[in-house]
């Protein structure tokens, strides 16, 4: 496949993953890391260099068995990298200052600014004091991130300026470190784009997942991100457009927030596979590791495509840490659609990344459904305070405060055709006079039915609890959506330029025993916001109660109406009254 | 996970891939097989042992590094493993009764025979002689398959006797083997299903494949086979009772023939991973290497299901072989959906598998697109007579004849429910009255969305040439067939108890442009089977012309009848004219 050899700087898991995919290939690879580490553990055909990654003479050693270097962790010696990719013995993938302009957080957030990426306003402390970080406070307001510029990952080297009051500690924790500080971002959800970028600068990416946070280390992956597809699609390219911005070839993990407004702003990069691209292995043709191989050796990679996602990729991950991830592994074995990955690591340190699994399934909402109990089990190993105080750097971050989670909608409007829209508006504008969220769409049964499926199966994961289907003609929207999902679907048949409706009408409420559309009359929408909100209205919550009184008043004020007409006609007589439109 | 460590027999491609599997469980495995062989490369936690898997001395010291014992390979020395599983001192699995049974193809196929198994007569051959071939040729007639009882695979070791005067040469090619001999089974494709024996002998199996065989080498599968539902149940079926007849637990491949009358007879099995499975490890959560290992161990395997399908399953696997393997493989890096496996063998001998690619896709007939430049690329590479001599065991096999395919359906009569069959079997005669091959089955877009889509995605690669669905009342299926594959949908409405139909006419007719929908009159099942009849006739085919011939002939057999009935009108007068129901 290639005769080069590809030296591996770290040994980890992103490492071994690495060799996994490289064995497929059979790709050489010599790793640089602890004697016995991960990566090292699967490739008995080198002998592989034992030393730190971080030191020069180590990296040197690992060159001269090598052709092509990469890395699976940026907290490496780049002054090496720089001498070796100037010497042409080697070649160095990504590029030596990809990984510089990332090791130091603060220069990769101003590297991006400078690149018109949206990403949080930071600003160097220079000075570690509470004049500083007092005078920060002052322009950034509070509270805002106190972050150390290098060595910081899984929260270690986060602190949460609250208030002034908090600035003594923030500097205690953190005194040692260059630090940086960040704007606080106000986010609903975080979101993470793998990258692809080839040896000739071009980007492909895989599909915008959620990540989910836990004590600030990553605990679930879901692929992909339960948000609208235009959200989904303003991820990949922010996420493209920063990497393109830098040098060389690899994989790049690329993490998002996503703001309350809809916006998103860059978190930050990693030169190399990430944790958020796990389930690539099980979800995807060609994994991120695989990828990374790929590119770093310029071979081709699915060179037909523009994007490496798959209409049915649905997976969750599940990193699986510390001492209970035997427990959690084994249930996890009982899991339809589960994969176990387990790294062959020692000691089960609280904290430690032991190992994933992946659930991948027909939709999002069964992967949730499979998952749950692995989930469960694994919260089921609460940290006692003891321990907790074992864990070295539980001093050093502190959970950001509860963000309110972004006002998902909870009744999605769909429709067959944008020339259905000025009937389904009618219902939309109901929905905003009740102050719920709605989404309204496009969605085609017969024109895009992967699409279609995809938003049935993925409907109850994503929240959503009616479904208001509008069609018109052969009209079989509202029936295939409700033979894919068990929420209640609502069916508005729309008047086409011939029939009067009546075609739609039948092909919508003459569905078979069993699977039930609620059809509404033709083209009254109206009624079908209606009845979503009563749906609503029928939920023991207090979203529940408020759409139940806001009903209890519509009904009202449509009979205080028709009773202010009742004694208009009867006082006046029918014979005055005159209908105003 | 579990601290045992497992002995493999034979570290092979099959080895290699459960090594893999291995790992991600972090279990432990010691190989036993020549120095650096395919398996050992993967694995640097353990000294393995280098020697021969039929040498008991090698066998025992494998033994002293393990607590389970299992085969890649079936050919070891069974009696080092009858007396290890004797001394307790290690486990072996499955049993060396097992591996002893299937050693010996002509024990085999008597212990399956004597179990109730439907497989090939068989005969022992005893002497090998001129004198016991005649006899059997008596008895089986010709052509029959001499084979070598033991240490026989992808084709050496089997021989067909074409006739009385091919005995001589079939004894010269296979003189110093045991042998036996089977009567011809005339089969018009080979299956296989990888069948899961747990501890407590219980079974699950993996989706029924199909298997292509060139030169007696497996090239291709396809998962799942392409035959009908019945088919892959009644395989399943004898695939589990064959290994429910043996001992001990993991995973057996189980190969068949389906006769050309839709009987299926068991070719034979191995007790191990097989080749027609590798494509399980990319295409079903579980892969048959980490399913063997479970098995061995008494781990769960998704204990609440009771198969390893997955409706999503939809995969080709090539195996690559010989010189030409690294070009097929570097092909292979840019077709959608593959996944290449090398196997770190060294040299690429003709005929030997040194890697295989999975493609994975939403339908068969997508993966067949996709996979088609890379069965180019396999078969571009054409031996010549002197390549052909180089290849030892030329000799020693004959291709046997070509077998007529299977009669598959062309055209398939799907209806939403069996209570449209009265209204649709008028159709279903109309083709039987052609001979025109039709399925006739069951599909309802509301009750089965799954089973539909699957159904419409493969229709394509199961060669139908155009669908008649028939439906009533909301009457989705033929629209939503035609939005998911391109072949020529007729759709037929069927009256209901209300509306007289007219909303199942309406429901099928009315499609948006671009998704065609031939409807054609209430109930008209006849002229649907006669507008399917239309199209196979345009075809430029023997069959094509075969059907206009007998369409022109229904034409003028329809107008001799109506012109019959003219002429006794015009003759007798029409007062005098009786209408003859």
């Amino acid at each position: 496949m290639d005769s080069r050899t590809v030296g591996i700087l770290g040994g980890g898991q992103l490492g071994r993953m690495l060799v996994e995919a490289a064995h497929r290939l059979n790709l050489q690879t010599v790793i640089l890391d602890a004697p016995k580490s991960s990566a090292k553990q699967i490739n008995a055909l080198h002998a592989h260099i034992d030393g730190s990654f971080s030191d020069p003479k180590a990296i040197q050693k690992l060159a001269e068995e090598c052709d092509v270097l990469t890395v699976e962790i940026e907290h490496v010696d780049t002054k090496a990298l720089e001498e070796l990719e100037a010497s042409s013995k080697v070649e160095v993938q990504p590029s030596w200052k990809t990984i510089r302009t990332i090791q130091d957080k603060y220069v990769q957030k101003s590297h991006l600014a400078s690149n018109g990426v949206a990403t949080a306003e930071s600003l160097s402390v220079e000075s570690n004091t509470s004049a500083r970080l007092e005078d920060i406070g002052r322009k950034f307001g509070y509270p805002y991130m106190l972050k150390s510029r290098t060595l910081a990952y899984d929260g270690r080297g986060n602190y949460v300026v609250s208030g002034p009051e908090s600035i003594s500690d923030a500097l205690e924790a953190l005194k040692d470190r260059p630090l940086y500080a960040e704007k606080w971002a106000s986010f609903s959800k975080e979101l993470a784009v793998m990258v692809v970028r080839r040896m000739d600068g071009v980007c492909i990416s895989y599909p915008t997942v959620e990540t989910v946070h836990e004590e600030n280390i990553c605990k679930l992956v879901y692929a992909p991100a339960p948000v609208s597809g235009v959200i989904q699609e303003k991820a990949r390219k922010l996420a493209e457009k920063a990497v393109e911005s830098l040098w060389g070839a690899g994989v790049f993990g690329v993490e998002m927030f996503l703001l309350e407004d809809g916006e998103l702003l860059i978190n930050e990069l990693a030169p190399r596979p990430h944790n958020s691209g796990h389930y690539t292995i099980d979800a995807c043709p060609t994994s991120q590791y695989e990828a990374h191989l790929r590119a770093i050796l310029g071979l081709p990679l699915h060179a037909h495509s523009t994007s490496l996602a798959t209409p049915s990729t649905h997976a969750i991950m599940l990193n699986i840490l510390g001492p209970s991830y035997d427990t959690v592994a084994r249930k996890a074995l009982e899991i339809k659609g589960a994969t176990v990955h387990l790294y062959g690591k020692g000691q089960a340190k609280i904290g430690r990344k032991m190992g994933h699994v992946t659930v991948v399934a027909g939709s999002i909402a069964e992967a949730e459904y499979q998952i749950q109990p692995l989930i469960n089990a694994a919260d089921a190993y609460k940290m006692s305070p003891a321990e907790q105080a074992k864990v070295s750097f539980a001093a050093t971050y502190s959970s950001p405060p509860k963000c309110p989670s972004a006002r998902d909608p909870i009744v999605s409007i769909i429709m067959g055709s944008d020339s259905d829209l000025p009937v389904m508006k009618a219902g939309a504008e109901i929905l905003k006079k009740f102050g719920v969220e709605c989404e309204v769409t496009i969605v085609s049964a017969h024109r895009t039915p992967d699409r279609m499926a995809t938003f049935a199966r993925n409907a109850r994961a994503r929240g959503l609890k009616a479904i208001i289907a509008g069609a018109g003609g052969a009209a079989h929207l509202p029936g295939m959506v409700a033979a894919m999902v068990t929420l209640p679907v609502i069916g508005v048949p729309v008047k086409g330029s011939t029939l009067d409706g009546v075609d739609s009408l039948h092909s919508i409420v003459q569905m078979p025993r069993g699977v039930p559309v609620a059809t509404v009359a033709i083209n009254n929408s109206t009624n079908a916001a209606l009845l979503a909100l009563r749906i609503v209205s029928a939920e023991n919550s207090p979203l529940g109660r408020e759409i139940r009184n806001k009903l209890d008043k519509y009904v009202s004020d449509m009979e205080s109406e028709v009773m202010a007409k009742v004694e208009r006609l009867e006082s006046g007589g029918w014979e005055a009254y005159t209908v105003k439109k």
